[in-house]
């Protein structure tokens, strides 16, 4: 045996700003990589570098006990596997490609029709940081065939495992960025009105970024008052909290920041009220927004 | 000159909850308080703990240096104002009822011409916090007036100055809170996702409390970027960004999940790559949001 053929083999497939990112660090840590781009010529830029350039996808599958999908979309994932075929047999396939839980998890289906093993992976961070602890990279999918390549995986960032749903890392990457979303765009509109009354932006953020830790505590109680179903009066009574919800749209209003989200709370609000729960907390308007019973 | 007289003294007018709770405070730490209440008899249970209770709301205020205010809402502290007179004059009025920037304004401009000073402040937390840490409370207006009663107003709990304005203790909490309710719908919302997708409410939320913290940076170098008004590709370019939030107003929608803030988001992506500004982060969106040029 020589030296090389000891060394842990994997391929990477796609090599777009992320895939190749990921060939790289591959390549950087001692891996024998094989790489496969449908355009030829962003494949053989990895040549250079070490990688071995298979000419199919298939032959790309075959080369490695554990391929990487990188792709544009879940539309590119199908193209490639049906390309690949039962090259997969005996396989793990990995994907990092954006999509849906229902997409994950109808990869699953085709890599066990297939005689391959599924895990789904969604990627937070920039390319660049690839292999560094700044990318996570959420996980979900068969256990054992998680645990199986977690060592491969783990040469790219910090990894979370979220359980043997393989839709469970598109879920978790869903939320996590939907709940980035909801916080940031709730900062511009209400810097908009720190700034229409003339208070210093950078001032009110350090505030801002200083309060939030007093959150975690908060967001714990919350979940466990949902999860329980026992709802105190968090951050007040919802009586008392639908009077200053009126105050605080007022005030938006009269300085012409949007309200559309703080009204949709202060109707949530009034909802809870008229159900006689006006003595229980924000917590307990989560009962108006469940979508299981 | 009597012990008595050596100690501080400190007027506190409405005896509902809160202001029953400042009260007790300055009577716990030895002050010379004197109450006044519309209702008598809230006044009174104050009077077995040492208060002096004043028979109108001018002797009340006449009988300190330094009144506090904890009225229901401005309408009262209007009406208390006016049935004061000319007892404010000499005299320094902090009230910490809730209440409007403008009203806040309003106050002040009574004090002045009534020839007494004007404070106004803004509580965070509840009653049976005051006295502690737990409470925070934001003051504004004239600062030679505000760091003349800082030494009373500290008992209280931990305080903020923003500055002569006298509106912009109201402008603070304002921002403040109703940027938390922005948040914690934007929660509420996601942790419905989460449910309806069988992910586990406290777990999810665990991770979620444990990535506040990096939102302390992101949210200063947005601050920076808006302020001075050069926008890189924060959280990837919009281009990127619109099509991921697709993804993921696709993804709620398929579950039943709210989507009116994540489309207003995606409209203002759409809008801010339609003026070709498509290479550009989350923040420059700011732009579609100020209120003044
Ligand atoms: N870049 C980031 O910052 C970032 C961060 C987190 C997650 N991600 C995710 O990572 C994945 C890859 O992103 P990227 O930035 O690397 O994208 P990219 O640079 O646009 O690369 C897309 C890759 O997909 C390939 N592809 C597209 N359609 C295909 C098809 N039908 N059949 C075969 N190959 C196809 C492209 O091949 P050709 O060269 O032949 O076109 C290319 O290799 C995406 O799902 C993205 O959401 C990216
Ligand atoms: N409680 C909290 O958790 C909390 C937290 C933060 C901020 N705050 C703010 O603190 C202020 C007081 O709240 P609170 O909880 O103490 O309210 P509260 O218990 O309802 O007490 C209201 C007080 O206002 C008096 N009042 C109402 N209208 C009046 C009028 N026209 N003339 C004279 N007095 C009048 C009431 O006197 P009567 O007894 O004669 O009715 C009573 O003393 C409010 O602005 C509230 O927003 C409260």
């Amino acid at each position: 045996m020589t030296d090389t053929n000891e060394r842990p083999a994997v391929t990477v497939i796609g090599m777009g700003n992320m895939g190749s990112a990921v060939a790289r660090a591959y390549l950087e840590r001692g891996y024998r990589t094989t790489v496969w781009n449908r355009t030829a010529d962003k494949a053989e830029a990895l040549a250079d570098a070490g990688a071995a350039v298979a000419s199919t996808a298939a032959k790309a599958v075959a080369a490695s006990p554990v391929t990487v999908l990188s792709l544009l979309d879940n539309t590119a994932v199908e193209d490639v596997l049906e390309s690949v075929g039962d090259a997969a047999s005996g396989r793990t396939l990995v994907s990092l490609t954006s999509g849906s839980p229902a997409q994950a998890r109808a990869n699953e289906a085709w890599a066990t029709e297939h005689g391959a093993a599924y895990v789904d992976g969604k990627v937070m961070g920039d390319p660049p940081d690839v292999g560094t602890s700044r990318i996570s990279l959420a996980f979900s999918g068969d256990r054992d065939a998680f645990e199986a390549v977690e060592p491969v995986l783990t040469e790219l960032g910090s990894l979370t495992y979220h359980g043997p749903d393989s839709g469970f890392a598109a879920v978790e990457f869903n939320a996590q960025v939907a709940m980035g979303y909801e916080f940031l765009i709730g900062y511009l509109h209400t810097l908009s009105l720190v700034e229409a009354e003339g208070m210093d932006l950078e001032a009110f953020t350090d505030r801002l970024a200083g309060s939030l830790n007093g959150y975690a505590g908060l967001l714990r109680m919350m979940a466990g008052a949902i999860k329980s179903g026992t709802y105190g009066p968090d951050l007040g009574s919802l009586d008392v909290q639908a009077a200053l919800m009126d105050d605080l749209i007022g005030h938006r209003e009269s300085t012409g920041v949007e309200t559309v989200r703080m009204r949709e709370v202060k109707s949530l609000m009034d909802r809870r009220i008229a159900q006689g729960h006006g003595d229980q907390g924000f917590s307990s308007m989560f009962e108006l927004l469940r979508l299981r019973p």
